[in-house]
């Protein structure tokens, strides 16, 4: 038998989904993932896995909140502007007919600021704020496909910058001249120690990513540890760039993919930042709970 | 009937080649250009296609350049390493069995210095030199898919960087989240000037580069200047690079295909270097040709 949760709410990406079902304590109850990503199903099969879900749960609340919320997805909800904080996702969010499907808005650069978009990372980083797992003032690191850095303050997105660190590892991993050498896994050892030094100096990209191929042609790099060596150095530039970008002094929140924020931890530390890990899955609940708590009835 | 020219020289590279057939006087009768590079005739590919040559041209010298001497080529040539002339060239040559098709090395940096490799490029370098189209000491670059900075002196490669600056856009274009803005074609205008103003002063790729998604997004940059914009920012992050790591006073000389070193020219004036031209094809037949002259006869 399906379980009756009390709120459903949905982190929709381009290439993955993860449902979350949530009892009215705020317990989870269950988690489901799939690649069922906006750009895999195209917009007519956003629509359907919508009306799907509206099926599978016809009384409860459900909040969608990522790329569906984009042109490519089920209805696109304008950015909100920074600063933004868990009101500004409030009045942003575009309820449908039935007024139990919510869809949260993205956040964009504040006018004059250089441009930026986020969409999804918004409702885990004003939710760990409001649920008391961050600090209401802190510097914030989300690293991924796109990695954010944040400069949260009164649990308001006051500015961030994006870095397509993940996309650039994937490209490089798939259909690069690298490929080959990147084939293998990613270890937190000491080649991604020897990359992560590369990555903070690194002044460009092209000519660090370039070396990985002349170091393996002449026995420099053995292919085991190349695609940590290469990981290193992304992430490097990525922590070097961003650290420019947030505030100097507390610690930085590393929010997401626990695999993932822990290589950004190394780079952290290797950079002299402390920084503290919070499972992205956990940050996106609690933010769910606040909007869903916040959010006012439907008329 | 098919012109019997004097000398073969084959700029053989990983997705293209080039037949120059020369008279014997050294001048152009015949170029012929195809997408028959290694990479997509494979090992098997590569060795019938030597074989057709030489059964079109059996009197004649065949010099073979470029990644058909790689791993993934004919046969493997060994890298020179810098400094590299003419000699180093000649020295590191491999003949076939009849003496007349002759295998030129690639070039690798120096042991102690920062791990690099070129295939191809450095008989153009060498060449222009040795027939006085740059001088003898010259800083060099010649863009591409791996763009090549050289520190030219005595006729010889002293050291160089390599940055993938051409590989970056085309996996950019083709596969990334930017593929749809970068559809359109680059074009030296304002732009352009933009893309290089940010890539001369970019800290982090990664980031400058997901700020063309953001702009496009926010609605601050159109779609049909995506593309220029982003050549712009990888060309002058290139230059930057570049520029650190050849002599800071002669003028540069830009060697390569026409259409991108139009491009570099504009970058390098806007970084305040001067700098000239010299088509690629030019540069390659006149290194060809010193190759041919200061070959020992086949024993």
């Amino acid at each position: 038998m399906d379980i009756i949760p009390s709120l459903v709410a949905v982190d929709w990406g381009t290439t993955n989904r993860r449902v979350f079902l949530l009892d009215s304590a705020g317990r989870l109850v269950r988690e489901e993932q799939d690649d069922a990503g906006v750009a895999a199903l195209g917009r007519k099969g956003v629509y359907d896995a919508v009306a799907l879900l509206r099926a599978r749960f016809p009384q409860q609340l459900i909040i969608l909140a990522g790329m569906v919320g984009s042109a490519l997805g089920w209805r696109e909800v304008p950015y909100v502007a920074c600063p933004a904080g868990l009101g500004s996702l409030i009045d942003g969010a575009i309820r449908d007919e039935t007024g139990q499907i919510i869809l949260i808005p993205g956040v964009r650069s504040a006018p004059g600021t250089p441009d930026d978009v986020m969409r999804g990372e918004e409702v885990q980083l004003i939710g760990a704020a409001e649920a008391g797992l961050i600090p209401a003032d802190c510097p914030i690191c989300h690293p991924g496909t796109h990695a954010k850095w944040v400069d949260l303050r009164g649990y308001a997105i006051q500015s961030f910058r994006t870095v397509m660190t993940g996309e650039l590892f994937a490209l490089l991993k798939a259909h690069s001249i690298l490929a080959p050498a990147l084939a293998g896994p990613v270890q937190l050892g000491t080649s991604f120690q020897a990359g992560l030094a590369a990555g903070l100096s690194s002044r460009t990209l092209g000519a660090d990513l370039f070396s990985i191929r002349a170091k393996s042609l002449l026995g420099h790099l053995p292919l085991e540890d190349a695609a940590s060596w290469a990981s290193g150095l992304l992430i490097g530039a990525d922590i070097s760039f961003g650290l420019a970008h947030i505030p100097s002094k507390p610690p930085v929140a590393l929010i997401g993919d626990p695999q993932l924020t822990a290589l950004y931890a190394a780079g952290l530390k290797a950079a002299g930042r402390d920084c503290f890990e919070l499972d992205g899955a956990t940050a996106f609940i609690a933010g769910s709970l606040a909007l869903a708590q916040r959010l006012p009835c439907p008329a």
